[in-house]
């Protein structure tokens, strides 16, 4: 659908966030009816504009009178108007629309692409009809949208998040009104949210673009199911990453479709988290569940940036500290001690319980003067680049437990309530001082947010009024901190220019010749033709010779110089090595004589080839794999005949820097072998980018190719690399291929 | 301390927590004590006993009469005393209570061995106390217990769980408070819970195994951080998790100290989750976080085992089928297509919008009645062996945000509300009669249970009044499902007699050859000395022979056939192939002199191994090493040169039975090694067996043995394993060692 898009700049969107008036067409008295939900909800937030809802009943809703028509709307005074009336009113409507000024609609209503081929051709006539017009259209099939800096919510879920800088794009109502919610309960400020539906026009590319410029958003966080275009995707995503922290949930992360079957490249890229990898290498933060798609934009909308890796941590209760420290050190993060001046200085003012180390065990309630000055002992002591602090609010939370004990006011329960709530706020407030330190930032977490009077408790309130999320587990605060760390790290990459190698004749010959093989209903081409293929485009293979006798062999072993290495070759041949058909370590020529003479025996084999042995003990995968919403990927992993039962591979968005490949194999299980490993040298990361950017050449001009696999690249003593094995996989021509 | 411990039945420990009567000593009336709070909690329970609060002030301590002293105590009817007194009166207080015929005692007081040396002394004579006046003794410097059967709530957390099947215990007490709030908020029912503090006397050991008998008691939670008596942890833990669920929580998971830094196994076994993975093989179920605590305890305490990994999902919203078809994937479960006799049955009821499809997605509220049809027919169908229901009690929770509206009660708001909560109480209780069914249990997850009004939300309360846990996300819900499969393939485990290989004499004189090298000062014994030792132990290695001069080594290669491998050997040589000290492949006699000749060239080398060359391109390792807790533990895994880079090994508890170690393998990411792999045979499991309990065997009765590595071990084309190296680590009788 990109040819019928209108050209938009970001700000243009602004118009649905901060319209002048607003239509809601379709508002209905009827209580079983969205256009009711829709109209109250818009109604109930304060918005400053004028509100028409449109109905062909007439009367008033809200107090709002209504129109019966959107002909009765004021000319050129409505920005924006939301349409929930049935599909097929829809077109008639949005035309009335664009005749009374509206620049900007949001259509609600369903039964569109959703609902299948009829649907869809529908949606195409009404993006065509908008475009036509002139309108900004989002939706259709969303469930509306928020924002909070100007009090409008016309939107089918009812949660009232507070004010803040968190924004959201969602390709799901209900996962949109999940996040409100939490935010709603978890005390987190939300800027804008948009439900973008099913995106004829308007998607998540175009209001990522703007929220990136927007400036009342702090942070962003995405669900995402699919991409329309990947390069306008690409492009936003990074440059909003650049301005702001971004956070995303993919949704459907299941196994897609494989190239190949017989391609490793494939079959990994199909099973793993391709889209998540990537996006990552575009500076998001990529989450695996809902709760931490919250957990992390509450942190990145709340908290400053996170410098490093060093964490302190504060707790009133041991345990927490302990499970604390557990998934510090599980997410990467580091504990440094406390320093000798810290603990004497805090040996001052604590009593003699405390831990004297880090986790700051404080082992129950200080009060809140000796917390401000313990707190403040380690945010400010430089040995930390964040401090996360356990129980805060508790005292209020169990006050608020003692007011509904049965018992209650007996005993003097009513004075200790009030006290334990004074002393709870003023806790809150001394914490919310500390927090937000850009030097050292603070996170909480306490049981206290996850009680039902979390939204009365003193001390909480008092850390949220300044913005402070409170988690209600240490783990969560800890993983919300990772990902503040994470994104640090992904910044901290410097950016350089993805190195090149192959001249552009040579991969223009490569693609004509794989365009070629394709036409033939070719579906592979082997080791041998991608060898040559691959060679011209500049990948290094070991020196090689086919041989179509057992005598022809020993001539090649003889130029190539011992030892070699035997391959039995044929157009049906995979996985050479389990059948035999790999002869190792050949010294002389008695041995290749009888090798050949071997492999022209088994079935299948038509060559042989001859090639020096490659010496070194690290064998990788460099692979690349076509992919719909990025073009391609490149992979860089554990290699060899153990390849599938290590499964141990990193996806590169393709080209790619030294750097961004450096960061990318960080991730690996396996990525010591890339270091000085074992004697021998650090790989040649220019070398390895080298090698996958040409294949990424190659790729964007050889539309036939789906998949190159390099396995193994052996790592030389010297770190530089060498193919000795290659299988490119194509789209034939022919439905039945070869 | 174990040698001071009573004899305990199981039974006997019902005293805590069903006493006929209870003191609670060091009860005050001053709210800046702990004793106001222990007692008001224990007050405020509903405990049909009589409370005896005793403090020297004297008085009533909400409306009980206040004993000056434990002598005042009426003789004989006090059954359980909490105490929290200061540590100085703690002894004579004990002493009192015994005359008085008191049983049992908790000691919430502090200042024992958490403090050093002169705390752990105090904490032995109160041991010893206890022991000698045949008391029960559990703390001290506990947070208390809880015991919601019989309303008795001594202890200085507030939170007040419903009643139910869950019991904990805790080596923390601000952990087990966790819980509590967690259950409290959540719905989730509690029996039992016990902070065990220091455990002088009685710690998890004893209380789980008195759990394990505990009719109220229908799943165990357990958060521990260490273990005083790893055989009695062990018996156990094996005996509850046999007869209900366990999950457990371990404190404390950072790398502890390694065997030996030369050890791969000591090194890996230090930095992994060891004593998670064996307490998994004990039947337990483990969890990384406090949040998967909770929810895993309460779908072990509310619901029926899962008979298998088929999961339908039925949900009101798209986005949260989606995320939850993408989380059951991830946990390795399964999402089966609807059946076409269901998607037929359901076409009859259901608005034409719905998915067709697992998950069956509702795309919004359908009503009671409906929904009622519609989830009967998933659960019923028999396709699947549990049901995810998403988005329960939103109707309600949607009307408790409408009744905070500011427009409330207009345009019949007031009416909304009300048939909002008829509504969602008619589904919630719909929902609840069809969870539970043992066939094919129901698990929930919405917003509304994330929400501050969930305890009013009449949809969850209708489910909670059936114990029914309601996840506040879809993923949530999902990995708690996925813990009870686990529990459930666990169960599935086949015992059987672990196989045994070993003469006994042969592992004593083995045992003797050990405790003579530790006794030299000796930290290691290398590959020859290893291979011997260990071959007369049943471990089959590659044929070999050492060899003091190239001549030699000819002759040994000659006696074992060609092709040979040749190893450089000598006391301090390590990682022999990265130095080059390993040659391959040498196939005949010129090959091995010249070999030979340049190994004795090379600094350390004192013997050459000549050794027959193995067949096969699968290396494990294969380990063994001494814990403190579970006395050894065994190690299967990737092995070879790539050891340390691809970290992927198993530890099995030994002795281990066939099925044990395969099913142990089933959590390796190279599993795929153990099968038929590449044209190769799968592993031969007795026999691996066979070896890592020859190890065990050995360790048992060799106490200078630290660990033992066996890498690599070869895999061959029939599966059989032959060691090719190996390394014994001791402790050396002297300091210095070698």
């Amino acid at each position: 659908m990109s040819e019928e898009r209108l050209p938009v700049a970001p700000a243009d969107l602004r118009i649905f966030f901060e319209p002048r008036n607003v239509a809601v067409v379709g508002a209905s008295a009827n209580p079983t009816k969205w256009g009711y939900y829709i109209f109250h909800n818009a109604a109930a937030g304060g918005f400053r504009g004028r509100l028409f809802p449109v109905n062909r009943s007439g009367g008033t809703l809200f107090g709002h009178p209504v129109l019966r028509t959107v002909e009765d709307l004021p000319q050129g005074e409505v920005d924006l108007a939301v349409v929930v009336v049935p599909p097929d009113q829809v077109p008639g409507c949005v035309e009335g629309l664009a005749d009374r000024g509206v620049r900007a609609v949001y259509v609600v209503t369903g039964g569109y692409s959703e609902t299948g081929a009829a649907g869809a051709a529908r949606e195409r006539e009404l993006a065509a009809l908008a475009t036509r017009r002139g309108l900004l259209l989002a939706g259709p099939n969303g469930q509306g949208l928020l924002s909070n800096p100007v009090g409008l919510s016309p939107q089918m879920a009812f949660a009232r998040p507070p004010r803040g800088g968190l924004s959201m794009i969602t390709q799901s109502g209900n996962i949109g009104a999940t996040l409100m919610h939490y935010a709603h309960v978890g005390g987190v400020g939300f800027c804008r949210l948009i439900s973008v539906g099913n995106s004829a026009l308007l998607g998540v590319e175009e209001f990522l673009a703007f929220l990136a410029e927007d400036e009342g958003t702090t942070a962003v966080a995405l669900y995402v199911e699919g991409v329309r275009d990947g390069r306008r995707f690409i492009d936003a995503l990074r440059a909003a990453a650049l301005r702001k922290p971004v956070v995303l949930l993919k949704g459907g992360r299941t196994p897609g479709g494989a190239a190949a079957a017989l391609s490793h490249t494939g079959a990994l890229a199909g099973n793993a988290d391709l889209f998540g990898r990537l996006v990552e290498q575009l500076g998001a933060v990529v989450v695996p569940s809902l709760d931490r798609l919250f957990d992390v934009a509450a942190a990145f909308a709340s908290t400053a940036p996170v410098a490093g890796p060093r964490v302190g941590v504060v707790t009133v209760g041991g345990g927490w500290g302990v499970v604390a420290a557990d998934a510090i050190q599980e997410e990467g993060l580091e504990l440094p001690d406390l320093p000798a001046s810290v603990v004497a200085e805090l040996d001052a003012v604590l009593p003699d319980r405390w831990s004297r180390r880090n986790p700051v065990d404080l082992a129950g309630d200080i009060g809140p003067g000796a917390m401000h000055r313990c707190v403040q002992a380690v945010v400010e002591c430089g040995a930390y680049d964040a401090v996360v602090h356990l129980g805060g609010g508790l005292v209020g939370f169990a006050g608020g437990l003692m007011r509904e004990s049965p018992l209650y006011p007996d005993q003097g329960l009513d004075l200790v309530v009030e006290e334990a709530a004074r002393r709870d706020q003023r806790l809150g407030e001394a914490l919310a001082r500390l927090a937000g330190r850009p030097s050292c930032p603070l996170l909480f977490a306490s049981d206290a947010a996850a009680s039902p009077g979390a939204a009365q408790n003193p001390g909480l309130a008092a850390l949220r009024a300044r913005g402070a999320p409170v988690y209600p587990s240490p783990e969560r605060a800890v993983r919300a901190l990772a990902a503040l760390v994470r994104r640090a790290r992904a910044q901290a990459v410097s950016d350089e220019a993805p190195p090149r190698a192959a001249a552009p004749r040579a991969i223009a010959a490569a693609a004509a010749r794989i365009a070629a093989a394709a036409a033939a209903g070719r579906d592979r081409l082997g080791e041998l033709e991608a060898a040559e293929l691959l060679g011209a485009c500049g990948v290094p293979f070991a020196a090689h010779r086919a041989a179509d006798d057992p005598a022809a062999a020993v001539a090649a072993a003889h130029s190539l110089g011992y030892p070699v290495v035997l391959k039995g070759a044929g157009g049906a041949l995979a996985h050479k090595s389990d059948r035999g058909l790999v002869l190792l370590g050949l010294r002389d020529e008695a041995a290749v004589r009888a090798g050949a003479a071997r492999l022209f025996g088994e079935a299948g084999v038509e060559r042989v080839v001859v090639a020096a042995q490659v010496a070194g003990r690290r064998e990788l995968l460099l692979g690349w794999v076509r992919d719909e919403t990025f073009g391609s990927a490149g992979l860089v992993g554990f290699g060899g005949v153990l390849t599938e039962a290590v499964r141990d591979m990193a996806f590169v968005l393709l080209p790619v820097s030294v750097p961004r490949l450096r960061a990318a194999l960080e991730r690996l299980r396996c990525r010591a072998l890339f270091g000085s490993f074992r004697g021998e040298a650090p790989a040649d990361l220019a070398m390895l980018a080298r090698i996958l950017n040409g294949l990424w050449e190659l790729g964007e001009v050889a539309p036939a190719l789906l998949a190159a696999d390099l396995n193994p690249v052996v790592l030389g003593p010297d770190g530089r690399a060498t193919a000795v094995d290659a299988l490119l996989t194509l789209r034939p021509a022919a439905a039945g291929g070869s």
